[in-house]
């Protein structure tokens, strides 16, 4: 496909053009704005549907509102492509989720529209609720408007949100961006009728007239714009949960429908007085048929042929560890019925679609609620189930007081399986798994595990299966494997023991997960200096591998510890233990190698690690150092 | 008060005894039951109108389900005093919340009644799922059944929880404790005649009864019951949450009619195929006049006499934490109007009720809702204003995701005043304040400090008030202060920087928070065995003073870090650092003293430390072994 042509686009400059444009305008605007979409994903990747779906709904919050004063909140943000074409950033679109680019999400730090940035769910409503009360109490900001879709807004945070946001009554807006149905045509025609209606009326009246039109239809099609309240507001009465918070509702609206976005948001913004919900109902991937007919294998593409729709995947040389880990558990499961697996909402993502294709009764998808997800789980091991908890690192951190109280302090045996351990590239900061060692490896009685490949990994699950003294869980990252050799059936390791992988003299790196394949490559780089390396695989980051560590630095000159981690995690355990056994004093030298103290930018998975200090080289040079050869010079050559 | 006579209770032995009893035999237990309480709890303190409250409830549920094989999970758990009583541990409630003794809360290690710990709130369901699912799936396991307060049902977790147990349609059993209301007459007379109807009836029909009989009733008094309804569930409609997530309603009851409690629980345990909340009205301190008047008063209790209802409150000697960090925000914000503050649920807890009294609107109490109250700061913070976020150390643990995705990685300057950091004493391991400074240490941009005593944390709300660039949060601990001169009006910190209190030339310790009297008692002791010792308050966990650090490591022979938290925090950053700058290997001795890696269950807060091993002559020693003057026996003197 050529690149098209968008004559009403290319007129704008920013959202500020928008507001003095006709509706036709707006419409031919949506529409090239839909085409740049398509166009811009299909070279960079990234989140085409839910972008595609809100292409009309954020022509028409820029047309009606005045951003940036008035603060636009995008939930998660990964459907601001349009918003960033709309706000200035059209030309950088092309760098999108690329080292330097434009990140995913929204980023406050890169464009004054972005009001709040996001990346994990349900987060915009309690932000847009404390702009709201920044505006009552006189700070220079406007409105405040949260976007969230149907899955965001029903976890737990989103519902504390509304609640309070109710409770309190301020002006606000939020619009539930409802992608999980179609739009029925009786839902349009109330919603064209209500729109029509809308100008002139006074929002609390807006409702009655909204009852009052879907009583008068005819039987089946009241059936059908009942249903779709149904679907989505969960409560058969409609609407009834957000009226009862304490908001105004308004809608389902047509999202595609320029002209009903345009009366109701400027009817809303009109005459809102306390907080209101409207009520948008689009389909994702609209207007791009590939997108629209499978939804859920265009949410996040990788780079495509517009004509054919076709995604360009790269070969990729091993199995992700995601699928290894769901084909792992799934195996076990067939022979341990007792085994389970939780998700909040992402069965395909953790690999448990896997397991669930096999044993749908087995696994429980428990929507964006990690909280839940987590003491559920500690509930089955309670029960004497052997509940396996599959959530990525990064969201793992909503669950962390469960893991705290309702796990680990009653040991009960719940496995974690954390994927996207470590950087994860195009995703960025947000979603990076940095955390997890550091705040499960101070636990009492948790044991920590980290795959330094995809047999490891095999093996881990095997562990964990079997493991019934008390919580346990083991990491990996994002992405393939290293092409290890497969194991037909995972060993059983023992708890606490790492391994010596190659055997040397004078320096030793200790690694936690997959650093182990830069350890032996930057030992190789030592070695042809003539040093000889010794690498150790910790595999526990809790229970440590006390003999193992002590002989490390008992007969090395130095020893460093590399782990694809924030600092506070495991080479922190190590530097204690040191302490309180008085091994730091014993002339080994110690270095530790973490992810630094700064969030790292989206870039490729290596390009971030080489920001991060991680490289080959760093550990070469980190090793030099310790040992007093300095400067190594292998990061940086001359 | 002579101990009251407990006829009844003098017969029960376990659970199972109550199943033979009448109806009147288990009114006459319970009488007993709640004399038992009020008598034991008026010479230990502890919950007491919570306790009081669930009386007639314990006994049906235990009269009619068949404990400890059906589980019963009490939410936050404080009341459970009565079925402590009843479940063989009645001889050893003289010894609740103390050392060695009782908890005040259910732990599995503690009895097999225990279904599921507790102290954190909302929790139950969560767990109640998960057992009904280990039922189902075969594990020997009966009947789940949650106990969970109207607060505690607010929360978003409970609500994630309610929201997949109604998904899945399997049978167990909420009960909602419902004591913000008294029962009004209507209520009562409605629950009476629905309890008489309802043994004969199955249970899907039930409702339908309710409602008829409901809108039977003469205008008031259905007005009355639509009100009860309406104050538990926060819906007109009635139970409509309930019903719409998928449960069956039954209710409200009178939760002190033993007659209406034994007849539904009955026909619910004989009938129910799916999730059923039982809506119970209770009256919190039922039965004690001083408990039932000022509910929020007997919450939570110290020792009282029985006739007056005279709490017998220690004297003491010094502003508790609490109150200093109160009254000095409250100075703050009165020359500051952008300060605002945010409480879950705990406005006198947290000392925000002097901020509340002055300034009203400037005080938000989110409900136990911890994940929406850090967001909507950072959302108050991204507005302009300056937001404190006041949340006990354990608590804060439910909203670490959104410290790390909303506040830090967007660079907020939200302030968070964590209380309750450190051992807490009666409140046991569930509560304790340990994890903390670990996790909040490692993320990049934040600002952590630790009040060695009050005067100092009077400066670090000033400071914190001050402090725009980003993050900062302060911790403090439990109870009162160390009697400090306290400062008219506080300074203004220098971020990152320690203070040298005492001079010495050959060991130092470096603490954090109030370890600093404990080091220089430490000290003292240690110079009267000829030592020189230097002791130095850190004030600030991140960013940590280097140049502090590198004076003490370089002109010391040995530096002790002493902090109340866990691994991973201080000590281990100042590890990173030394290790990171080789410092580690120039000869001084370095240790690290932290909480141990285990639990440490309820006692007084001086037990409790002298368990974690951070007593001042743990410190001595540390310091001697540090030293090679080994070993030293302050801790266990010859």
């Amino acid at each position: 496909m050529t690149k098209p042509l968008t004559p009403t686009l290319d007129r704008v400059a920013g959202p500020a053009d928008l507001r003095g444009m006709s509706q036709g305008e707006l419409v031919q605007l949506a529409r090239d704005v839909r085409h740049e979409v398509i166009s811009n994903v299909s070279q960079t990747g990234g989140h085409l549907g839910s972008s595609l779906g809100v292409v009309e709904l954020t022509v028409a919050l820029h047309a009606v509102f005045n951003t940036p004063f008035d603060k636009l909140i995008w939930d998660v943000s990964h459907q601001s492509y349009p918003h960033k074409i709309l706000t200035g950033r059209r030309d950088r679109m092309h760098t999108l989720r690329q080292g330097g680019g434009l990140a995913g999400f929204c980023k406050r730090t890169e464009s004054e529209y972005d009001a709040f940035g996001a990346g994990h769910s349900s987060t915009s409503i309690s932000a847009a609720v404390g702009f709201a009360i920044g505006r009552d109490m006189g700070q220079p900001t406007g409105d405040a408007i949260a976007v969230i879709g149907d899955g965001s807004i029903s976890a737990g945070m989103a519902y504390e949100a509304l609640n309070h946001a109710g409770h309190l009554g301020k002006r606000m807006f939020v619009i539930l961006n409802d992608n999980e149905m179609s739009i029925a045509p009786p839902v349009g025609a109330m919603s064209k009728y209500l729109s029509g209606l809308y100008a002139g009326t006074p929002l609390g009246k807006l409702k009655d007239v909204a009852e009052g039109f879907e009583a008068a239809l005819p039987g089946p099609i009241r059936e059908g714009a009942r249903r779709a309240r149904q679907l989505v507001t969960g409560f058969p009465g409609g609407g009834t949960l957000f009226e009862e918070l304490g908001f105004d509702y308004i809608g389902p609206i047509d999202g595609h429908d320029m002209g009903q976005l345009l009366t109701v948001l400027r009817a809303a913004r009109a005459r809102a007085s306390g907080p209101v919900l409207i009520h948008v109902c689009t389909v994702k991937g609209k207007g791009y048929k590939p997108a629209e007919i499978a939804a859920d294998k265009y949410h996040g593409v990788s780079k495509f042929d517009v004509d054919s729709g076709t995604q360009k995947k790269s070969k990729s040389n091993a199995p992700s560890y995601t699928s290894v880990f769901g084909k792992t558990l799934t195996d076990e499961a067939a022979r341990d019925s007792r085994i389970v697996a939780i998700t909040a909402a992402m069965p395909s993502g953790t690999g448990l679609d896997i397991l669930q294709n096999r044993f749908p009764q087995r696994v429980f998808d428990v929507g964006i609620a990690e909280q839940h997800a987590v003491t559920f789980a500690a509930g089955m091991a309670a029960a004497g189930l052997r509940p396996f908890c599959a959530i990525y690192s990064t969201f793992l951190q909503r669950g962390y007081d469960q893991i705290v109280h309702d796990v680990v302090l009653q040991n009960l045996p719940v496995r974690f399986a954390i994927d996207r351990a470590g950087l994860v590239g195009a995703d960025g900061s947000t979603h990076a798994g940095a955390f997890d060692v550091a705040f499960l490896s101070n636990l009492p009685g948790m044991t920590v595990m980290a795959a330094s490949d995809e047999a490891e990994l095999v093996d881990m699950v095997a562990t964990a299966a079997a493991y019934d003294e008390g919580p346990i869980a083991f990491r990996y990252p994002r992405g393939e494997g290293v092409g290890a050799e497969m194991p037909e059936r995972g060993r059983i390791l023992e708890i606490g023991k790492g391994r010596v992988v190659k055997q040397g003299t004078q320096l030793a790196f200790l690694t936690l997960g997959p650093a182990l394949a830069d350890a032996l490559k930057a030992a190789e780089a030592l070695e042809a200096r003539g040093i000889s390396v010794t690498v150790a695989d910790a595999r526990f980051a809790k229970p440590m591998d006390t003999d193992l560590i002590a002989q490390l630095v008992d007969n090395h000159a130095a020893v460093v510890t590399v782990e694809h981690g924030a600092e506070g995690g495991f080479g922190a355990m190590v530097l204690h233990w040191l302490a309180r056994t008085g091994r730091l004093d014993n002339g080994c030298a110690i270095r530790t190698m973490t992810l630094p103290d700064m969030f790292i930018e989206q870039a490729s998975p290596d390009a971030m690690y080489a920001e991060a200090g991680l490289t080959v080289a760093d550990l070469a040079d980190t090793a030099l150092t310790a040992l007093g050869v300095a400067p190594g010079h292998f990061a940086k050559p001359a």
